[in-house]
């Protein structure tokens, strides 16, 4: 067996995916999702965000949730704060990973936190100059739009860099970087990623893609070429920006992790313990439609049924997985 | 304007489409169908199979809807083609290339075509010497379960270029390599077609992804970066083989032709038009489910509105498709 995983999963259903579903998820469901994917491998699971219960009532029960999982072993939690009294909350709960969020497009920045970019930048320096010296609490900042905004279309890499220079110098070591809506293409990921890595060696980056046309994996895959070892996705593919029109869901764990299995990367995920937890998300949100597609058509090895119709029988040694 | 297209896509939803869809498509629906596809910049269309009404009874107008096509100008049309009779029918027509398919996996081809391999290339032969001489004919071998088969799981490379020996030897051209139950993945991909295109530089090949566990394009961009430059696709998402437990649809003509076209790669084909196509497939199976992400969520362009709710009026001057 193998030991070391050469991709991460950054698991962030219960937090980009939930925080779309309108009917409230019980604490007890939430908490018993949070467990059953930790329980299929998962290292580090966004668990909700500390945001005001007016902007996204989902996540009213925070502090509720977080004590019923974070006792669990072998697992980095992580959450999205807005500002100082968000990372406050979540670090009073126990939570020693927050996630400061915005946007590199002005219009979607106001949209989305109702604050310019240069006032987001002063509370994501708050936040770091008030936990500086709390050496367990770690940051990391999820960048919108990186890939294409709904309002201002395409950025420059230029203009990328020039705003990550910014975040960078701030200390920041952890950066996600997302296509929000589902605008980024395989040579666009690959142009921003390498830019990225190559003027940020202190940084580490994520990626961050949504499925809304087609090319979610495509472009996890090219992000993987580049040298992204990190990847946001979501269980069942739930999931989207709910302040962004026509943006659909995150790219799906099952199918994430079904890619990398099939090619030798080692996940740590159990697939088939991750396949049940969607089950348990159709138990709960029963009128949810889950776009994973290994979800819908289940793995290789249970199509795999032996020969028939005058085939030679009995079941020939064939190898059921490719052994690379 | 670029002239020369990097990429050839075959569009396969009036065969490997409609195929699988149980309601009789008129012929005048198949053909309008077909003319449309040609006027979105399609260049290789495959109109259906001369088959046995028997086995598909889809197909049983197929010298009708040839007769409505033929004369389209700057498009290539092909058929599949079981056996001599259904060569010699399709050329018959006016078609001037021939698709002949069979399986690499002995139990897939007695269940699909219920013959053994050693009979198929047989076939194989006799249509080709058949025609040797009748220098328009081109004859394509669409090869099934490359990527692995329901009934005997994944193939070794080694068996698959020992078959496509025995084809190549028979001075077949054109190859397709298909992944008939979605079983493909990048890695494997890579190295299926990347072994093809070193042992036999005397034959085209192509590549046929299903996107069954939603890896098609992915596959499809690993194929590109490899060196394959023709790809088959199915406009809407449409098709799957009906003799294949759990097989779904064909990669979609419009996400693969996004993804060439948002990465620069000319295509020739028009994206608006293309999804018109889908648009009257809706019309014509008002049943199906068009699986296609690009049709269900619209083109970036679309989406990008100019600032709201607060950010500077008026839309600025930004670039609404990535200039390469």
């Amino acid at each position: 067996m193998k030991t070391g995983h050469d991709v991460a999963i950054i698991e962030v259903g219960p937090r980009d995916g939930l925080q779309n579903v309108t009917a409230f998820v019980e604490t007890a469901q939430k908490v018993s999702l949070i467990r059953r994917l930790a329980a299929s491998g998962l290292k580090e699971i966004q668990a909700g965000a500390f945001v005001s219960p007016r902007s996204i009532p989902q996540f009213r029960d925070m502090n509720e949730v977080i004590a019923g999982i974070i006792a669990l072993p072998k697992v980095r939690f992580s959450v999205l704060v807005p500002n100082l009294q968000g990372a406050r909350e979540a670090v009073k709960s126990g939570i020693e990973k927050l996630i400061f969020f915005f946007s590199l497009s002005e219009s979607h920045n106001l949209n989305n936190v109702h604050q310019t970019k240069e006032a987001s930048l002063k509370g994501l320096e708050v936040i770091r100059r008030n936990f500086s010296t709390e050496t367990p609490i770690e940051l990391c900042v999820a960048l919108a739009t990186v890939f294409g905004c709904p309002f201002e279309g395409y950025m420059t890499t230029d203009h990328i860099l020039k705003d990550i220079h910014k975040i960078a110098n701030m200390g920041v070591k952890e950066i996600s970087l997302c296509d929000t809506v589902g605008f980024a293409n395989p040579r666009l990921v690959e142009e921003i990623t390498a830019a990225c890595l190559k003027d940020f060696p202190e940084v580490t980056f994520a990626v961050h893609f949504h499925n809304t046309r087609g090319l979610g994996l495509a472009n996890a895959l090219r992000a993987y070429d580049v040298g992204i070892r990190r990847f946001d996705a979501a269980v069942g593919g739930l999931g989207g920006c709910p302040f962004a029109p026509g943006a659909s869901g995150n790219i799906a764990t099952e199918d994430l992790v079904f890619m990398f299995n099939e090619m030798g990367i080692p996940t740590g995920i159990d697939l088939d313990s991750l396949l049940n937890v969607s089950g348990y998300l159709k138990e709960i949100l029963p009128g949810v439609i889950l776009s994973s597609a290994v979800y819908q058509a289940g793995l290789p090895q249970a199509q795999i049924s032996g020969p028939k119709c005058g085939a030679p029988g009995g079941n020939p040694p064939f190898p059921t997985h490719r052994d690379w």
